[in-house]
């Protein structure tokens, strides 16, 4: 199962860390957005196209010490078609170089149209006689808030082309208890949405016990994700919060399990920005600047989890 | 604020409902699709164009009678950044012709990836000193499993440009209840996810009493949509499910208040597909055929809801 190619990458680089490739203007080396808007103007496509130029250095320079990224899909829709485009192709270029790709777009719906969404991200379609596999991520992050209707689609399409998704449990951000703590009987809500994810991925646990639906667990909250590494043994998590939003080592720690397995941490900012507290400060080292700051991570991480 | 708009176009066309464009190969009018495969190939891009020509056509055939379209995110995604193209276009041609579009994105995030999605969909973005409306949609379907961290950046995104969002409250699915319907204290969660909504954007009522922070509300469940019309007096209702998933106008007629206001109607597939059915069964008639059965919707809606 696809989450095997995950964890077998974070064995083999002994990193259980994913860089978010979170493009903004503003986290641009400036020469790289210049260089593009001075051949095509300010517009969305030299935007776009900076962003990729960005994307393929950042992978060029971390793709030996890092399994996976994770393009946030908003900010590439921000650009319109011309940034889908940007994002397609990035895709593309870190499965070339051996990397596995979550596309985090929280999509959700039911039935057919989630069929659609995950025949986009992760399946294909087919135009006549002649088949494409738009996107070919190998993860998408999904919404669970439509029932199981709005999930099994996706877990098909994982199932055919050996791919995975995590769904939404216990997000990072402060306002996110307003629903997901709600108290449900017995449960919160998010452990109600958890369970039922568990549920209907049992039969695709892999060879290191983890289902092709993974959930999404904030390292903000670590004493729930302790509680929940301990109910769902079969979830792999991907965890976000870590530096920018206030989680540390410590607090991501629980969302492994015995071997050093099971969880991958996300940071997106602290890398890409990483330039911009270096010695050149404009930009020009953002490879080596990125490169420092992720071994960094994978240095402070390793200071609390041993993957096996 | 922006629902006014809305509420006042299906006044003046005396029509709640709306025109989903969700179109997918199958869908197409042969003559069409294949005009644009010998001309391009069987490729994403042959399928895009064949998508917009198709949206134009039934836009020509229906922006006299209906007020609005929600075209389906997913089935152009499916198509790639070709796609996302069509779509964009699809929404400037709907707005061209002076209906109102949502797009049904069902997007969800926290902070400033929010802000991103609403910047893309509702909003602007500046590349330089040159700022784009990438998508400029008039509303935009929202999940908000997040909390209000994840539906604040939209509220804000709509008082600045006039615009609306729809949240996921009760879904048509079957499995819709599975987490909705939990019982969280006194109220079912979906209950609770209307209430945070209603609350939140309780400063944005307009005109005719509704704010800018809709709901969806699947007709499959009347006795659950009249409880909430009683409840959320602010919030107006996006109701699938009509037709295809086994909702009457029966089954709708409870989303609207005593005016005949507060809900629209989503049909889809029986307008596109209208076609399959008609005289001609080839397709060369698809904008009379789908003329026919929005008049028949109307009719059949107009016999137990009066817009006043």
């Amino acid at each position: 199962m696809s989450i095997d190619l995950l964890q077998k990458q974070i064995i083999e680089k002994k990193n259980p860390t994913v860089l978010g490739l979170d493009p903004r203007p503003e986290y641009i080396p400036p020469h790289i957005l210049s260089a593009h808007i001075a051949e095509k103007g300010e517009t969305l496509q030299a935007a776009a196209d900076a962003y990729y130029t960005f994307n393929c250095g950042l992978i060029d320079a971390l793709a030996d010490i890092i399994p996976a990224v994770k393009p946030q899909s908003a900010y590439y829709e921000l650009l319109g078609h011309a940034g889908v485009e940007a994002l397609q192709k990035t895709v593309a270029y870190a499965k070339s170089k051996g990397l596995y790709v979550i596309v985090d777009g929280k999509r959700n719906d039911i039935g057919s149209t989630a069929a659609a969404y995950s025949d986009a991200y992760l399946g294909r379609v087919t135009i006549g006689d002649t088949t494409f596999a738009p996107f070919d991520a190998d993860s998408l992050t999904v919404n669970a808030y439509l029932g199981s209707d709005g999930i099994d689609p996706f877990i098909e399409t994982c199932k055919k082309f050996d791919k995975s998704v995590f769904a939404l449990v216990k997000t990072s951000n402060p306002s996110g208890g307003q629903l997901q703590d709600l108290l449900c009987g017995d449960r919160n809500l998010y452990t109600a949405v958890g369970d039922l994810m568990a549920r209907i991925a049992l039969d695709t646990v892999g060879e290191y016990g983890y289902s092709c639906v993974g959930i999404v667990v904030g390292a903000t909250y670590p004493t729930d994700a302790r509680t929940l590494r301990k109910r769902l043994k079969n979830s792999f998590f991907l965890v976000p919060g870590y530096g920018a939003q206030g989680g540390g080592a410590a607090d991501v720690a629980p969302c492994f399990d015995e071997y050093g397995h099971g969880a991958i941490v996300n940071s997106a900012r602290a890398i890409l920005c990483a330039w911009k507290q270096s010695e050149a400060g404009d930009g020009s080292d953002y490879q080596s600047a990125a490169r420092a700051e992720a071994l960094r991570m994978r240095a402070d991480i390793a200071d609390v989890v041993t993957v096996l």
